[in-house]
């Protein structure tokens, strides 16, 4: 802080602090950034306004049974509502690395809310009076399991709202091309090397199950993440709660967010360990592979215009080169396929600290949410681009695709139930070596007339089954 | 070879090559044996049994529309029930390390059932007559549907028989320990600090839960794994196969195995990419991370026998030292949690080669199948191992369990509802600094009288909500 | 943008744009603003500093050879040196996720210095004239020489100014307890058990090693990071420079940032792959490693105060939970350990990134950079705030320390030699059993006097040779 | 085992068990078996025989110290020396999974070289006399420095015999390559699109620079290999052994082995962490990251043989498809490029396990040395498979690689200092637009008469500054 910037005393049990007037956090906020200045990467939005449905959920069901004061309630409520709304963002400075409960964030939101409320009320920031950070923004709950709410809420309001929305939207794209390119067919390949032809819209269709299934799984990481730990406080026993808490709040977030979330059937798991988080960073693991999968084959169909394979037409977006005049590059392939590798480093920081709780908490909270809500975002943002600045613009060169596909010697493939493999073997061999076509050597090697040759292989009929 | 063992002719379309005369493979499995001289891994039997189960699969279906004699059928038959029995293991000498489509794999499967059906039929091995590796074993087939449903049938088998039973065991004995141990009241470990009492029974509550959840992710990956490519044929077209093939092989391999496999509804996606697999192996690392934490906390928890937290009490197994007499270790934990990070390991390798396909084919596929299987089987493995030797002979050390959990300061929890979060505060850390108990000092401190501390701080009502 | 906000008109080869007027970023920077709206994730500060050593040292190159009137050479030199200087930080304001091969940010580099140094001439900005972004800003250059040449540069100055130092610090904190530590003889333990006997400063001497070798093994990595890839231009041919220019820039960018950069010894390699970057990444994931080690270690021996193992302790520097008065938590072990996790999963992804480049040219750039970046300046600060919040105010509990390990049963390990391994093993395990000592049970199985177990049995001389 | 096998009665601490009478383990090898049934990987062979190495080194110096009787110590030497020979590798049964110590496998090398040395000295088996596995085999040493002893020989050995010299085949081929075709000027492709050109000898080189300075890297982690932890024995702190005991069985095992092994300058560190072997792992990654690109690019060069990029002929080794006749494919680029994605993941592995020891000891060294040694066997061996069966072999298909540089529209680069990077563009983007020749538009559009262009644009000056 400059020397000049307003300050005010906030305190807590290791004594009096000075914080920026113009910020309603209180002393423990400040002394998580004062001890880990580690970094550049701030607690995720998404997790700052999850701890606002916390605080939410919370004061409304303490008010309900008349725990808190109805007036100090209200303005709890309204507070943490304007942390759920984002209007407090500025408020929540600290950076993932801090104590692996997150207890610092869930003290920072105790500490905004509370202040915002009392300014609310009309009393005086840093005083806790009338509303005190721990005893009335934390009654009932623990960060041990606030935090591991916050997390589930986070994960799963950016699926529904960022990485569901882009991959549907991908999927979307991939299909209608499928269906555009139905009637093309074209060379296929196996081994990147010449094989039995198929239809553009066939491997395209083959893109949109990836897609699709991709969709669903992460729609079965879902349920888990629903389960919240709230209401197990300080080691899942649910100590200082009334009976039905956990299910009493739990309605009340599903309810805020309108989205099914329901108490986790055992605390001591949903605060030790996060295997919902692990399983749901595999699903998005699985995506990634799948997406890069796409990203890469599409760059590579579309690779030249002239030296490469040629077969697609990809949009041109900008300059691709700072010294090659004319270039254009697939870059939205590229940008995917960083964000595919990105995700599966993610995923294994995310396995490694999912392994390393100890006893009845695991530490790694802040870190798992990162990786977990990042590869979230990136999947779904890049899902975007890419379906808006490059597959929807994919045209297919046909005339290309078409030369490829007629000259290629795996046609012969047809041939092998009339001749036998052996045979058929030879005739693509010797057309091979003599650059000639199969018909020619069919008919030389006297294996089959051209009327039969002209009458099995047909590229149109290699395309399913007969 | 030595020199003196002896050999016959097979030969392929590059040529004629000498095999072992006691072997029923051909020239393509010997191609490979020389080709690819690498590494100490072979095709698991896992695998090399489901492609038994695939060819006995055609063979039937071929037989039954009358695309192959009868008496040749009834042969091949006969000989891949022989390959799905076990019997002929010592004819796959194949490593994993091979073409990255299993062609060779499946070519061995081929050799090997066309050359013991030959011998059925008394036919010269290594003729080709009156069965075809090609023609007749692989009819309506290519490796490159067949490989991948050799990978499926492979992991819904051991998924079955090894897996799931291998966690089921260790389920139910972490279960029946959390019943054992219910009315153990113990101190909780929040960042490996002191914290608020739980069962011992409530902790291995825990344990089970994520057991069961694992047994649970692990199914809800089987879905996808229960679709087969077989029908896709070279590029996931079905060309050289008649409608409805893929699902009557389908049907037929159900029957064979017993397991609900159903034909793929994207059969591009079947060759292309093995997301299916990532997902199995994504599952495979939740249950990894698991069994680490679960694991990990018990040989802590039995740390000592002087030195350590000493709450539970490991069986003996064997002298744990060269060195260092009388000493015992918790070598079955050691055992398990190396088997996770091995199935960590493995899940890296599996999800950056799901990410690799090109075009119509991925091809990792030997080396994918090898390490989902052995995740898989150690995973099952150790299970076991652990719950024998370590789970069920676990004591809890009561005494010493009582000793510690009163000693706790973090009682003091149950006070602050009372007397306030700070105030509480004040309390533990005064009896920290001075080494006296909370009871003393509460009381010293004016918060509260001893009849009302005896009556809040009661351990036996701080593990669940009131 | 919204509305109001003043603009002038920028242009490319795909036509022209409106960028903000208060930026200097031209109309190839706004154009990936507009195709990659992914992630929040902005281009390293370092990677932007890095661009600017560039451009500054090739307007340099570009001046002596008099390849550049000049008056623009000086107006673009004092350009970049603002950028190196970090004044126009504000004027880079792309993200990760763009184009793999780092153009619009080589572009943005050039826009920007062309834009300033024609406000430096007197000149429209927006005009390209007198100074052209490509013209003149990239002379002699592409993007896939500038921007690996800019990962390393980023790289090596990172290292310079916070990995190496954030270690070198820890290091002198740990080698420092090891010295005051060296006469506290304390219990070892192996397997988690109680082991022979060391001093705590042979605990803390390991650790020291381990993060001296750290020290060592990131600059063992340092000098494949000093070979740039810079005179290789777009395919590494170096098309488009004159003979030296490789040599030339780099000695130029030695003394701009005083390291001991060269050029490299094949361009090819250092636009195709980055094994440097792998290599440096997979240095930093060793250091990774042993500081989770050390943390965990720390965190496990000061766990308690009352109920863990209470060997250390720790600093008090915040309170701990929001719900248990009084607790304080390891929380810089826990800060340390989530980075080192998370340089794990960085690690992860460089390696599978660094595999993936097609033909001339790897386009994974960007996101390598990140991911090394982040791993080096997220090690660096938390050795930083670990030793300054933890490690420094370390201090043994020796009571704790001494009776710990007088009642050890592993001390039977110095009877061994004198009665064997057998007997020795029985003394422990019936010491165990009836929860004696040592000395006891060795007098009455008739294995030693109790002259002979004192001479023997010496903690003091169990800590070395003898 | 079988009823009828002979067996002999052995004992530990434990009790009695009954071994099989022709192998020459005792009881704690036989209680692993027992204890331990856990997959299919065994101990590998780099790792027992490096045990032998230190039981002969330990015998040797015990001898030379009058520490054993001569006699008792020719024969344990004797029997030590037949395992370093691989005689008795059959005597060697245990798993990978076992304790993380690796002490079953130590004590498994004393019990067999214990009865060997009887059988030699005329005694009984079984009856530890007149050789204790313990107090003789096992004198001054514990598992606890022996097996991480043995991890560094068998990496140190495995890298000399396999791993070195499978690479140094590999660069000598890529560089003979690059040498034969360095007069070949083809298309350069960054982005997988068309870019400047270069020729295949430079791209060659590019790979053979990537093996060279894998194979450097992988020297640079011998040295801490190179160093041995023996001496350290039960924590490191060389307990039981007289002083320079460490020093002396480094000697003897320099001399047994003829590497360069010296005693660890920090045996507490070289007990609790295994940083070498991550740090050998790390460079093993680099190495696959690199092998990857290289044999990814030649696979996509080869690929066709009429369809694809075409640009170079590999060699046909078998026959490539069951359904396709005729078909070949880069199944050694499939091979490797496994490999190379199965080294990533024993990489993860490795990284993950070494950062989980607990103060004196890490548990997961037979897991660490397991995945390792099968790194360095796999990199070596699919090197030599892959030069053998691919490198050597390679042509270039001059004729398509000359027509396909001649069309590129990149060589527009050429044109930029004369014309600039704006009007080149133009050229390109109207050439790829119309379909025509560079040279076409560019007099067309009036930026060059055709002298100009002829002398401008001229790919065999474009490989070079100039």
């Amino acid at each position: 802080m400059s020397q000049t910037t307003p300050t005010r005393t906030e305190s807590d049990s290791f004594g009096p602090l000075e914080v920026r007037a113009d910020r309603y956090w209180g002393a423990q906020t400040q002394r998580s950034i004062m001890n880990f200045p580690i970094g550049w990467e701030k607690q995720p939005v998404a997790i700052v306004r999850a701890l606002g449905v916390i605080k939410q959920a919370c004061a409304e069901a303490n008010k309900a049974r008349g725990k808190i004061d109805e007036k100090i309630a209200d303005a709890m409520i309204a507070a943490a509502s304007e942390v759920v709304a984002g209007k407090l963002d500025d408020h929540f400075p600290l950076v993932v690395w801090q104590t692996g409960s997150g207890t610092q964030s869930n003290m920072n939101a105790n500490e905004v809310i509370a202040n915002r409320a009392i300014e609310m009320l009309g009393g005086e920031m840093g005083s806790k009076e009338p509303v005190h950070p721990n005893d009335h923004c934390n009654m009932g709950q623990s960060s041990n399991d606030t935090f591991p709410t916050a997390m589930h809420i986070a994960v799963a309001t950016t699926a529904r709202d960022v990485t569901l929305p882009g991959l549907e939207k991908l999927h979307a794209a991939l299909a209608e091309k499928a269906e555009a390119f139905k009637d093309i067919i074209k060379i296929g390949r196996t081994h990147t090397m010449d094989a039995t032809p198929l239809t553009l819209g066939q491997e395209f269709g083959g893109y949109a199950h990836q897609v699709a299934m991709g969709i669903r799984r992460i729609k079965a990481a879902l349920p888990a993440i629903y389960e919240l730990a709230q209401g197990g406080t300080a080691v899942g026993t649910g100590l200082n709660t009334p009976h039905g808490w956990g299910e009493t709040v739990a309605e009340n977030m599903a309810r805020i967010t309108g989205l099914p979330f329901v108490t986790a059937p055992n605390k001591f798991e949903a605060l030790a360990a996060h295997d919902a988080m692990v399983e749901m960073s595999g699903a998005l693991r699985v995506v990634a592979g799948s997406l890069f999968k796409i990203a890469n084959d599409i760059r590579l169909l579309g690779s030249g215009p002239r030296c490469g394979l040629g077969e697609l037409m990809l949009p041109e977006n900008e300059p691709g080169s700072s010294i090659m005049p004319g270039k254009v590059n697939p870059t939205q392939c590229e940008a995917l396929t960083q964000v595919c590798a990105h995700v599966m480093g993610n995923d294994a920081a995310v396995g490694f600290a999912g392994s390393q709780g100890h006893f009845e908490l695991n530490v790694y909270k802040p870190m798992m949410a990162y990786n977990v809500l990042q590869s979230m975002q990136l999947l779904g943002d890049a899902s975007v681009a890419f379906t808006d600045n490059c597959v929807a613009g994919i045209e297919a060169n046909e005339a290309r695709i078409d030369k490829l596909m007629r000259e290629s010697l795996m046609l012969v493939t047809a041939l092998a139930p009339t001749i036998g493999y052996d045979n058929a073997t030879t005739v693509a061999k010797t057309a091979h070596k003599n650059g000639t076509t199969l018909k020619e050597e069919a008919i030389n090697l006297g294996f089959v007339d051209a009327e039969t040759f002209e009458r099995v292989v047909r590229p149109e009929e290699m395309i399913g089954p007969k």
